[in-house]
């Protein structure tokens, strides 16, 4: 943790430069009688959970590039989260990856969240690889499997996950299934879609009343010819079969070429079933870049949705849960995340900024101009200085990756825990 | 009409070659004891319906070259199909396009369907282009417009459709909605979807109980941001909230890229919402070519849903409705026709072919290879002279193609109705 | 044309809001030692040229809704160029398209366009079109045909639009070739590559040496199998083939799902083969929709390489040619061309405002999050001001599209050219 | 190795049922006047070379599930190869990937290769992972990377790659180079560019006189915003710089969605720059799967330019390389191979039975129903009987999967290596 006096000093240093560009962005917008102090405040308030397996370097199919200071256990996953928290106040919750994280220590664990200030907000299971131990191999499926023997299992590591999730205060189980089928014929594609409704019943019902189950779909990889939960539509129709506690989650990689993504999110929000979001960014399939980083102004118009649902009395959906899920192939992965989290801060920014009386009356006039202009405008205004407030008012920096930087973090990292440390996982 | 004896004469020339490979075939079928006049028999009945805005030439946005000799009027219409009809046994049956096709003296149609053993299967609603003698345009949208007063004229344009069916002894309403955005910020997502589950109310609660309403879905074109029944989730949302007689209709080329299309067909069976299919071929988008003509693998694929489903007690859905819905851009139209008609017996046929429960049997036990190799047997299998026999059976000719040609026919539409004449519609 | 008083009018009630915004911004940009006057300077040489056939309504092959007030012939169209130009003082030149804009009265046109401030640069030829007094068709294709009497008569008409041009001093010949086939077998591919080339190498013959011939690709449309010039590379090898006066050019919807299009421009900047833009915007395919309304960002990468590469003296690709080719089927088609018009000077300015050396610098250590951030931090600055402000030094008005709106323009245009008129050509 | 006289016994079960077949086939095309028994020579002599690396079970970056039986060594891989080709006679040259098969005991390795009637046809070199021992990462590039040193470092290894081959007798060099970047700004595109084609010079300048350096490309994968050789253009453009011993590498897998690939083809046959090809299939991108199995009417495609190539002598393209390069991730590495080869042979007997002096009739003529139909028929045909004889021809079995589990080759294989054996590599 860098202690707060440093935290002080380092914005200290930029401080001239934002109050004066924090200072013209609050005249600008106050002219449009927008409550800019609201809009800080709801960027202070909005988190984004991390994923303890983006703490490390990623990888392709064809190769690994390590980094060195990679964190070697849960506990130095936590304490890189609580460092990304403590720069820019934006991240205070963990998603955690069974088996490849599974809480050993329970008190200790709870004690260093709250050190951290940090909690556990949902488990994502794992039946997309085999692991050391396992009885049954996941290679044809698990919760679609053909061998009743293979779903119980698959069924049963998911209701670990939720009991290790229940241990560390955790109300969110996130289901990946990545069964799915290379060739034509190898799947019989209505049954396998039975038995895995079939297997996430069983799920549903051994899961607390007050758990959510986030249901993703994915059109391809790691199976190239059908993947059992394709899409939306998909997801969808298996929530409605289990019930008001199942909701899609929407990952951005996670869409045929073209895909309208803001447009699925408008219709879940529509729905009632939008449960979640797997951040990430994407030129041309799952490629889990920094979100953001290809297409901003896409990432914006899913804000915009999300905003404009928030606002909207008829929506009747429950709090989304916002999460990365990236691979840091490329870039430090705590910078990486530091981007990311900057760039969806950004992206909501601007969806606040949305005059929406305007474009409401706009759209109902079929003013296509200046609907679109509408939205080009609050996209266009440069809201940085009011995402650099918010890190400040939660005690965080004025520029993180500044920040990590100037502190050597990495350096730091490498030294304490070795140039060929690897996170565990992928 | 062709003559019955010119017909017979036309068959006589290419008989012995056709009894000479039906005769191959058939004694490799049986070696597999399969049924092989219960084939021919499944093919005699398949019955696909031809459009009444296919018989002329189409066309895209940079240009139209139209071929001679197109039909001027729904009578002409009829007449073609039939013809088609006469050469194959395969369609007997035309999609109505209304107001393209309103049909006038209703008594006179009727006699001609009669004569030309032909019945109207299904009307199709057209809110995608402006009218002459129309009140509201419906350059912002239709069923989905902000405006109470142009949804109200789209709903009566579709009543009207199903009194138009009605008459005609229809029994099926087909809802392409056009209605999109080009723009974000357009078009209010969320309540343009809410605005078109309420029209579509409208007109199902006018439609008889024993019709059925097909809603089609597209992801893009002619609108190029959003589409508001952008895809199949989308349709089947719909057809949920509408109810029973709401089915799904799939159009091969209104998907994105890459859409494992048997996929949703048999997602679709499963639900009981398969409602029909409208059949063309796709390279690059809702291309419009013959149906088979780019990825003929993929068609078969479908066909093999569509044949396991119907042989699946479990499946419950109503009978699928078969639609062509191509543009005949550079062929001639009825050729054109007549190729996709092959093409959809061909793929169904090596479907039927297919042995279930030796794959079946290789799917339980994952055993991938044996799996895809009983379905590629199938495909590779040369069932032409199947096809050819279903001509014969319903008194059709071996090779319609080679028929129309050497009868002429393009050369007599011509001398009858002019090398000018435009087939109404696009 | 509007009065200058008139526009001096229009100003005057922003311009207090406009220079508190544009002297923050000379203030922020000041701090890294940026020459914002010259960046002005370059926004304010900075021309893009209007097409004759975008001042009307377009539509797609499903419709078309005109909206009035359309130019009914080239000296209406140069008008409304005019007006653009005027408005924004970035479009002082046409592109002319043959045959539906033939100039007919040479010295009468020499002398509006003087009055309007306005060049031709360009003709554009067309082949993918029966005209009505033509001999051959181009069904089966143009400078592709099988037929050498259609390619004879498709060079005749390149070589016609080129004297056309000349009447009128542009220099450019633009050659969309729509030629392709819409079933594999339907066109030898390597023939209709060598014929094609043949043809343009006639045409290449008989072009002034003070010409360019510009060369599009498009990957498939109107034909839906195959484009027999589909991408850059085959543009690219013809250009090799023709000489230094050929050049590619690149319209940004012609390209396959998720292309990299800026690495294009890059690539053709290398090899000195970059001729010319044809500037829209795209989700799908060649949806022709304004320019940077759907992926703003990749619209600044694509100006991030052009800016690169004219400072690099490495680089000696001649002048490129700025065009808009779109479709405005949704928008009024004026309106849409301002849209476009500023969007494309707001990209070319955050490009300008890339710090190049620690680019480079970044670039070359391989530190991936600071050369992005880099590019990022311009995008992210809001530029609007400079833009308006080289509005302002050419003439013209700080908002453009709030002027043509506030002067009624639209309405106007009705009362003098009708509510029926309608644009030649598509 | 398989006695001859099991291979005999293996035939003898299936041969009355593959003469019946044969000879129908061979009445059938007889009647054509189409020489069977070229045909059948032609397959013969085709010959496809498996890659070292696709002897083991591949991976996604998500998980892998190796079988059993893989070889362990060169050698083991060589016997491999060696019996894929006993059973098919299609397969008598291994691709080398260095430095995962790094030739060690190069007599024994000869000797090897002579018993197993085998020939090494290509290296491939490998910059896109870090070896053990490796001086440079390539984490930001090899060939194209900003360091000279690294740059310096990828060159040897590519000579060092040739000097392996000449040890073996290998002729050609691959270069799939994975350089490219994840993100805008990352990688200044010219120069990388640039970098690449001057490394390249530098190892075209040390290949022998007779040796091929192919060139391949890919859109994306392992990176994710551009790849410095993404498209056959760039490839092109480097060959010709090179020289004419360099050329262009197809691989089915690299092209963005809706390539026309075939097309491709011809375009490089025409410039004689067609090298190779690296044989797999595809749904969604790299995916790697067995060739044939998702599109085979394209890969017939692909062999009908190939063919109609091969016969044209204005073509002056030297000999094709043809290459498998999968990752068998589902199946049996080797029961893979064996299906793919298959697909690959009946793909080549169908475009040798196209009737091409019909076919460039109707093309001449624009006869596009006929045109497409010649081709159709070629592709409906049921060429099976002609591979399995050719295989025959070839001292193979008539069905090598069948063969392959009638021998318990696999079984044998865990036995003799052990179920935990892992092919080296990937």
């Amino acid at each position: 943790m860098i202690p707060e006096q440093r935290i002080h000093d380092l914005n200290e240093a930029g401080l001239a430069d934002h109050e004066f560009r924090l200072r013209y962005l609050t005249d600008l917008l106050s002219r449009r009688t927008l409550d800019v102090q609201g809009v800080i405040q709801q960027l202070v308030d909005f988190q984004v959970a991390i994923p303890s397996w983006a703490l490390g370097t990623g990888g392709t199919r064809f190769g690994r590039y390590p980094l060195g200071g990679e964190p070697r256990c849960l506990e130095e996953k936590i304490e890189d989260v609580g460092l990304l928290n403590q720069l820019n106040g934006s991240s205070n919750s963990i998603s955690l990856h069974i088996p490849w994280d599974i809480p050993r220590d329970i008190p200790a664990l709870q004690q260093l969240l709250q050190e951290q200030k940090l909690v556990i907000d949902s488990v994502n299971s794992n039946t997309f690889q085999d692991q050391k131990d396992q009885h049954y191999s996941y290679k044809f499926g698990s919760l679609s499997h053909t061998d009743q023997a293979v779903r119980q299992q698959a069924i049963e590591h998911n209701l670990e996950c939720i009991r290790h999730g229940e241990a560390l205060g955790a109300k969110t189980l996130t289901v990946w299934l990545a069964d799915g089928s290379n060739f034509p014929g190898q799947q019989h594609l209505r049954r396998a879609y039975l038995r895995t409704a079939d297997s996430l019943a069983s799920i549903y019902e051994g899961m607390p009343s007050d758990w959510t189950m986030l249901i993703e779909y994915k059109p391809y990889e790691p199976h190239f010819y059908s993947m059992v939960i394709p899409d939306w539509g998909t997801s969808y129709s298996l929530c409605q079969q289990l019930g008001k506690q199942a909701q899609v989650l929407v990952d951005l990689g996670h869409h045929l070429p073209n895909t309208n993504i803001e447009q699925i999110v408008g219709r879940l929000l529509q729905f009632g079933r939008l449960g979640g979001f797997h951040f990430n960014g994407s030129m041309y399939g799952d490629d889990d870049l920094t979100t953001g980083s290809i297409k901003p102004y896409q990432l914006f118009l899913i804000f915009n949705e999300l905003v404009d649902g928030a606002r909207d009395q008829a929506v009747t959906n429950a709090a989304v849960a916002y999460m990365i899920d990236a691979s840091h192939n490329t870039k430090d992965p705590l910078e990486d995340l530091l981007q990311s989290i900057q760039n969806i801060l950004t992206s909501y920014a601007k969806a606040l900024l949305v005059d929406r009386e305007a474009l409401q009356e706009a759209q109902e006039n079929n003013d296509v101009v200046r609907a679109e202009e509408l939205l080009r405008d609050a996209f266009q205004t440069d809201v940085r200085p009011l995402v650099a407030e918010a890190y400040r008012h939660s005690g965080g920096v004025l520029d993180p990756i500044a920040a990590y930087r100037a502190e050597g973090i990495r350096e730091k990292l490498i030294q304490q825990r070795g140039k060929l440390s690897l996170s565990t996982g992928l």
